[in-house]
């Protein structure tokens, strides 16, 4: 595995994630649909509110009663009665009639408008002062204000949050239309590794990837469907790849560090049917013998043996290929929440290869500051020290001390909000 | 529910919210481990890596054999054997032998060294010719060098993340001290609202800040008890609270929008065992009428009754509270993972008050435009076309056209990685 066929950009494998597709369609109930993507474009059924909603305590009156009312030279009102809360008024407002409403009551029949209480005082118990004037349809909100009746709501790919799901529940959209969460397999190769439950031997680890990227398709929204440690050979990966496939929308086997773990991945997966590789190294620091292909619709990934670099590759390609496969955009224009710090240190970096460098924060007065994590690359302790990576371009020799940068966070919340 | 007995500052109720604490404590297995918060200080309980490891494919040499060997001078090495991936080396390395090795295995007795296999040739079968000198310990992982035996690990309060899940994997970790998710009783209080799966009447309108509530509490790592509705009534409000209290480490109540609602959720707390007022209104925009209370150690919380304003202050507030809830930090340091955009249009706010202002994100060119989201604020419609929150500080007057803004996400990732 030392030469790659060709190495392709970081632009180019997004490009190629976004080829893939969602997986299926299911419905789920609205308490289970936050955080889904939504496979069809909704419109709403009615009108949100579907009734003249009063946004005020006070009076519903015919707005033209008040015109000219000022604190100088109040209009005077006569009191026809109080709508309560959740009923259909039963009273119709006549000329001069005032009728007490709260805030998100029905307007009774003839009103248009509300005074609010405080420009309003009872003279006695049936006639009203009001030192205002009002225009029409104030303080009130309309039929269909919120949305209404045939107007887009959500749009498929969109996922959903809690406001998504209040607006479906105003409208009574109890039944959620979504993408099925994909499945991904996941598989540990490696004659060294041991399932986390064993002891390992003089010479053993135990199976860390399993955990690492499974954990990741959690937070991401896939479901993670582990198949255990496999040895470095042939029959065996291929055995357990063909079951995963049958089983699962997308395989990962992360490849053991042995020599030729990688070269075996690639043998199987060419022994795969319909397998058509698509990307075969990729021009970054970690990941660079990422291996990309599909077996008909199904993405089919070898990752680092590493644990760090094959998390790195998770996190920068992976979670844009589990976003494609649960129906959302994927690649190209995500925006992904970050923080800007400061950069502690220089840091040095090829031309030609992009760099994700793992950073810790730390809050130093009112600047946030971002000091490289280095060590061997082999170790887990420096992604457990870090809270995120900056992305240094191809195009630079390196970034400088001082300099501001955007640090892609591995949790969305740093700190204190953990 | 005019006067407040006195508005608590946002940084005052962030204070008041950190006095809160987590809920209890329980063991769950590493795979169900993340995005949890550690309730105990970790320790490693033994060396990571347990040997000493190649981080190369190459040959295991005493590093002293080579001083001195370029490439214009190679040193000649008889090669004693092979270790393989996963195996105890029985080989014990003399003087003047190598050991081939490929990179992850351990090495055998009697080397300290990796020399990489681009620096070595063989010659023939038992001969091999390095032309590169190395120092001692040079490609190799020590025992420890992730952590060593005794070491700190991850801290009480750590939100786990994959990294760590990988490292607890690495160390055969596999029963996780956590705190437990804290459980909060949703009850959505108002004489016009109906459960979602009825038609209303005139008049009447269907509960959404269950499923507004609800589902933020789930994405923020919460149990949400869902209590359904409850009519205006003291009896009826008292004794669901009752009940909720009973099942739930936190009550949250959002009032409906009748007059007196909100008087009425406090009437209720008032006579709730051990009750304590804490805050009585925030000098914020929307969400000004929030209680914050406490009977016992449980929070609980009067929200407003518009769905938006509710959802606005569960946001800003609430996420805080379910941190501490759950173990976090919960107020002061968190950093949360935002956007910067550049602001389309000026907002006027009040002095003295914080304003959250909901802002829609475009992207133009290669900067990011947040355009503020106006609207009756009692429609949802208002945050379901918002990307997320600004907030304008109290001792301002508003932003101007043009100001670059940190826009709080109400998805941790805006637009294509949805």
């Amino acid at each position: 595995m030392e030469s790659f066929f060709e190495l392709k950009t970081p632009a180019e494998v997004f490009e190629i994630i976004g080829r893939f597709g969602p997986v299926g369609e299911e419905t789920v109930s609205l308490e289970n649909a936050m955080g889904r993507v939504l496979s069809r474009d909704l419109v709403s059924p009615e009108d949100l509110p579907d009734f003249l909603r009063s946004t005020m305590d006070g009076y519903a009156v015919k707005a033209k009663n008040t015109f000219g009312a000022s604190e100088g030279l109040p209009s005077l009102f006569e009191v026809a009665g109080e709508v309560l809360m959740g009923e259909a008024p039963g009273i119709v407002v006549k000329e001069g009639q005032a009728v007490k409403i709260p805030t998100g009551a029905m307007l009774p029949k003839g009103a248009d408008g509300v005074v609010m209480k405080e420009y309003c005082e009872l003279v006695d118990r049936e006639t009203l002062e009001v030192s205002r004037t009002i225009f029409p349809l104030e303080n009130v909100i309309q039929p269909g204000d919120d949305f209404g009746r045939g107007d887009p709501l959500l749009n498929r790919g969109h996922r959903l949050r809690p406001q998504d799901l209040g607006v479906m529940a105003g409208l009574g959209l109890v039944q959620v239309p979504v993408f099925q969460r994909p499945r991904i397999a996941v598989i540990s190769t490696g004659d060294e590794i041991v399932p986390v439950d064993r002891r390992p031997l003089p010479g053993q680890v135990r199976d860390m990837n399993r955990y690492t990227l499974g954990a990741l398709c959690h937070r991401k929204g896939a479901e993670a469907l582990c198949m255990g440690v496999c040895p470095d050979n042939f029959e065996a990966l291929r055995e357990i790849s063909l079951k995963a496939l049958d089983q699962a929308d997308s395989l990962w086997i992360s490849g053991g560090s042995s020599v030729g773990t990688r070269d075996l991945t690639l043998k199987v997966f060419d022994t795969l049917p319909e397998f058509e590789l698509l990307v075969h190294g990729i021009s970054i620091s970690p990941g660079k013998p990422t291996i990309i292909g599909r077996c008909g619709a199904k993405p089919v990934i070898g990752l680092p043996g590493h644990v760090a670099s094959a998390l790195v590759v998770a996190e920068v390609f992976m979670t844009r290929l589990i976003s494609r496969l649960s129906g959302g955009a994927g690649s190209g224009g995500g925006i992904q929440g970050g923080v800007e710090a400061r950069l502690s240190r220089n840091i040095e970096s090829a031309n030609g290869r992009e760099d994700y460098v793992r950073v810790k924060l730390a809050q130093e007065e009112s600047i946030l500051t971002a000091t490289p994590v280095f060590g061997k690359s082999g170790l887990i302790s420096t992604l457990v020290e870090s809270d995120g990576l900056i992305r240094i371009d191809m195009n630079t020799e390196g970034l400088y001390e001082g300099e501001m940068v955007e640090v892609m966070l591995f949790d969305p919340v740093w700190g204190g909000l953990s």
